[in-house]
């Protein structure tokens, strides 16, 4: 075998090598929570792109759900509008509700939408109102006073999903189309909420009884020790996730991302991974390597 | 026959008339630029909401193609964005592009889909990126100098569509759904355009090979004698169309509308109609009463 | 807005208001029974074809069962075969057969089909015997004497049905046909049985699972007093039906109606309808105004 | 091999006989016009059902198109109409062709199903009516004078066909039904017409392209010379049947079938028949063994 | 009626019979085991071959399984390898069971596919191994000793089939093919497995929910007393074969073949038949004549 | 980014890399001869299964035919089977043939389906006789005296196809089998026939239009000059290839190689491979990497 070979013959090994997983995934949908730093570096935006393409093109089916914050903020910066927060949830008022709807519907998913497509991919864009895909009701957010009262706070137009029309998302699939969904809900009055995008990702996956809910995050995963690199989890089962949350060592920001996936499980969701989204072809590592990346949740 | 039945009886007479018109346009394909007053005002809108869902309940395909310019105006100067225009095509950069996307894809298109769906209509919202729905390329502007002198200007991402994904629609239309199109085309290269809705409606009508394509406007109709408002033209035809134009009887943007009708019909649309959006139900004044209103351009 | 316009207006807000019931029975399959003065009476014939080719225009699928008394009259008088009756059921003999199943499959049926497909509908003509569409056995009379014994008296070829083929129904409306079906059953045997019109109807509705029968008489509906044209049911509950029959409230031929409507609503038909068939357009009344008209009888 | 297994032996070689003539026929369209003798008397026409529905059984398609000049004449006797006859064509008035309808639909039809269906068929009965089955116009009789001079004589409703409705018939054979056809014209104003049996037979197997047409007649077939018997014309080509025509060999209610079957050919029937139907099971002896049988027009 | 005709009649009169035969058929799954005699006589063979063809023809959907005991013998004798026997069955090691493969899916398989081809029959040949049709696992052969103590002796590669995969079969059955079956199974772990093709068709006729499994022996049936021919059983039920397997009147051979039915029969095979292959015609014989012959062994 | 994920990273790089590819060949036929070292050494056999079930997992649509000349080589010898050749065809009388096809069809093909089947892959053996696949007609060897006389020269069953049955490789291609198809033809009369594989695989690439045919050898590919291994031609179009023949530069077994790749592209493959069978995952290297590997000939 001469040297040209030799290199060729290297990346066959590779092709090979991911026959397994090709197999494992063959026809299964996996839907991707798309955000942060995966969103906003031009660099890692394309890697997204091309790894779900390939997923596509090797007969997967995936489903993206994407976020938009630094979009948003920068819309209301532009336009002037003060934002106020309840326990992390943004105060959507009217005119909130109406720059976060541009925003994502607007812009955001016009542009990942157009990425894809660019990329030989076949995308469709979505919001929650298109063929009432996400149909929600208000969310309250819930204060707890020094005492330990709790007291439900009107935050506004605020939702969370009650039902997703998967009969339109699985027609689009059938037709080899990849949906880009915007988390925007509708009331059953036509009122639009802001869903947060994990929670939106982890309610498609449900109701898709997807084979994977993939939430690509700005953290490499869950560790034992925040402190400690070295203490990363690569699997935590559901028993141990519920324990480290009362422990208060899973907190934060991190809390609602293992809820979403515990409760993605609980719906029929074969597997969950919170990924590292700074990380190049983070999708396709944990995909078609043994080892995977990140942290997986499952039962 | 008391009073009771009385009323009821001038009822279904009215559906027996309706029948023929049932008849003629089952399962046709109507597509509706909307846009203009009847967008705006509250009860003109909900009427073309309700005229649109019941000529879907009586097994019509209709298809939207909205414009949206107080919008697109509106969140310009809410950004402190100048508009320049050059032949009354607005002078598109980057910049002026976002907003007319984010106006047209992320609120005005949401709110059109949303109402069908309240009405319990079935509605789904397009953008020309949404699998390369609308593939377009850079359109110039043509400025006449006073020794008749002619040169092409260019004036950013304004657009004209080259291909319809006529299968998407089909497919939607097919499984039910009302298509809402925004107007805006992707280049090849990915780059946005912002496409005139007449025009869009004109070049998607051609490409379904539409029964009807109907242009709401602020306008009765065309007129023989502007002056004169008995002088209204219901029936005028391509030859005349051209006359008129020539001698200057239809002029301003008149020209781009009439000429949008003639291109669908040399695509295969059946008839053209120019219609006043801002007289109530004027869409179903126009297909289920034998005089029809407005101008119909035909071959 | 101009006279023209108004006049024309009034008429799309008829269509406006018809818009729930195309809604709620679309799609949705209808059997009526077509007799007495509404078959007799050509105004009210071509009312009624009218209806049904529109009810058809607007997607749903009704399923007509005729009667056809005056033209069985008609004929046996003109070959001079006299008739005995035993409780209101015409003793059928071998001749009597042979001229009730001229009369009905070559005469009343298809001048019916004759009349819908010339109003642009599209029917077809169907007896007992088409794919053994009512497969019967023998009915026989129940004659009560003075001590209240009751005898069973053979009256020939009177038959109940016991079987319907939905299958060749259900396909022939998928195709877009309008079923028109003579009361002929067909015994297993291969003998013809003469079957209640009314009675067949609510059979053939129950085995379609439909969402209305309509039985269309020459009364009003039902009376509490029959006496009291003010007292006409506009809904009657099961219960007050069977309560209304044993005070004897409900008697005579009114009986096998009111008893064929509760047995198609305990074999699953939605609901059913006594209407006044002598009244112009009763069917679009019923099916198209909030009012309705007649009897509804209801679980 | 013992005494039973001879007697069964014979009878398998039969079946392997016929192997040749299932698998030529498979599938194949075969249009049967069914009258005369074959009809009438109730040994023959057991024969003929049996051998249609065994015809289904190995996959063939009949249709059957029926005569009942009989009944009619029966009924016509019974009501006491008078008929007359120009050039053999009933004078065909009002009350006339009521006769004819009922006597054919109502009558002669059903019972055709019946009995096909008794014998474990799958029959459909229409007339000409059904779904426009046969949309025919009127026929004038052609009368010559003496010297030579024709006229053109109204003869009321006798028709001729001008469309079949190949469609129904297309999806009824491939639902497995034998449709049974009353030769019943309607025109496009929605008169009745009276159809030649032979004729209609003819049309509706150069509408559906069939593999035979089969005229069941009450003669063997067509003599070189009628006195001789010897003479039977086993396969006669269109050229020499328009010259025996021509020199009168043929002549008299021969002429009418002739002429039928070229017509047929003409329209793409690969081959056509006149059977002699007062033969017991002339159907399988003419499909299924060599020699066939009565006189074979073809090409 | 004259001479040819009354010959042709006596053969449309076998035709009438079969009829029923026909139509019981229809449409139904008959799994063949074919070998013995009917194999090796060039005359038997053809009258298979014809009889095959001819149940396809007439809607039948046959299966074969074939055995093919001296084309082994030959080749083995003719590669000088010695085979030794336990309790019946051949010890397969690895050079015979290559020898058994090859002689089955080399040459009788690819000689029955070619023959029934050149019979016009439509025939595809397929080992246990395409499709991984015939899933097995290893055999082991029970040997008693005096003490009536058993002992499993390891026979090399004898298997037994744990799973059919139906869906290749139906597949090809509704493509209008004939499976014509080499009973190789094939292990998880890709061995090979002799398998007796009597018991391969029984299971293959069991997962198929055959009408009938017939078994084509060198044999009348079974005899109640094997010396009296007189004594052949037309029907054995389950309990009396279960009751002539414990007294030793089926003994040898026949056990398995009879147990082979009994098992088929449970899972759902409706009847099953040990017929005499060196009779001609013997499938035509059992399937088309209401004696039927040999024995058939029921529930 | 750590050393484990520096290494995935390594391999996910590969992966996009071979993106273009997975979409240039979606859905695409690769037909490959499948012979020669990579079918003898058990490692390079392994690869191409391997490479064959990566193919099929990534969308393309593989189908093998195979040779054996080793493997009938040596069931010959065992059997004392002496075979001339001429011209290089082997001479193939009636025992030759037989066991040429036992070799094939009885131990070649099975162990190629199981092992693809082993390999999680599906697939089905086929020889020409299944459904009539390859129709063939005997083939003569031309021998050239000195003084250049050519004579046609019997060598019995030598065959050459005339028709490919493609209805039966599509649907079993539809269904996701891989079709591992065994190179002997039949003839109109049933004979068997010796198909050379090359010729084989280049008629079947043909009757399937499909994308690529690879001829897997134990050569590199074509060289200008046989001594220089540099002078591998890398792409070789049809005029420099018939040249090269002419000049006596392709010489020997190469040249049928070489006129089976002129001939598939002219029935209308996209392009043909010569491989070296000896490298590794020549299939993959050939497939998904820009260079390629061999010489390809196209137009």
């Amino acid at each position: 075998m001469n040297k040209k070979h030799e290199a060729a013959w290297e990346k066959t090994k590779v092709l090979i090598e991911a026959m397994p997983y090709f197999r494992q995934f063959h026809g299964k949908t996996v839907v991707i929570k798309y955000g942060g730093n995966a969103m906003l570096n031009e660099d890692l935006k394309k890697d997204v792109i091309n790894d779900i393409v390939l997923m596509q093109l090797v007969s997967m089916r995936p489903v993206l759900v994407h976020g938009g914050g630094p979009e948003i903020n920068g819309l209301l910066k532009k336009l002037a509008i003060q934002s106020s927060f309840v326990n992390g949830l943004r105060v959507t008022d009217a005119a909130t509700m109406e720059v976060v709807e541009m925003a994502l519907v607007g812009k955001v998913n016009p542009s990942i939408v157009n990425h894809i497509n660019q990329a030989n991919g076949k995308a469709l864009g979505l919001s929650g109102k298109d063929g009432n895909l996400l149909v929600a009701h208000q969310k309250y957010a819930i204060i707890t006073d020094e005492k330990g009262k709790t007291t439900q706070v009107d935050i506004g137009q605020v939702g969370e999903i009650e039902k997703v029309n998967t009969e339109l998302l699985n027609s689009l699939l059938e037709q080899g189309y990849i949906p880009v969904i915007s988390p925007i809900g509708v009331g059953t009055d036509g009122k639009s909420y802001n869903i947060n995008a994990d929670t939106a990702a982890g309610k498609v996956a449900g109701a898709l009884k997807a084979e994977k809910l993939i939430l690509l995050t700005d953290v490499e995963g869950i560790y034992r020790d925040y402190q400690d690199k070295e203490s990363l989890i690569s699997l935590l089962h559901k028993k141990e996730a519920e324990e480290l949350i009362k422990k208060g060592v899973i907190d934060g920001g991190m809390i609602p991302k293992v809820e979403c996936c515990l409760q993605a499980l609980a719906e029929g969701v074969v597997s969950t991974h919170i990924l590292d989204g700074r990380l190049p072809h983070s999708l396709l590592l944990e995909i078609f390597t043994k080892e995977g990346i990140g942290t997986m949740v499952a039962e």
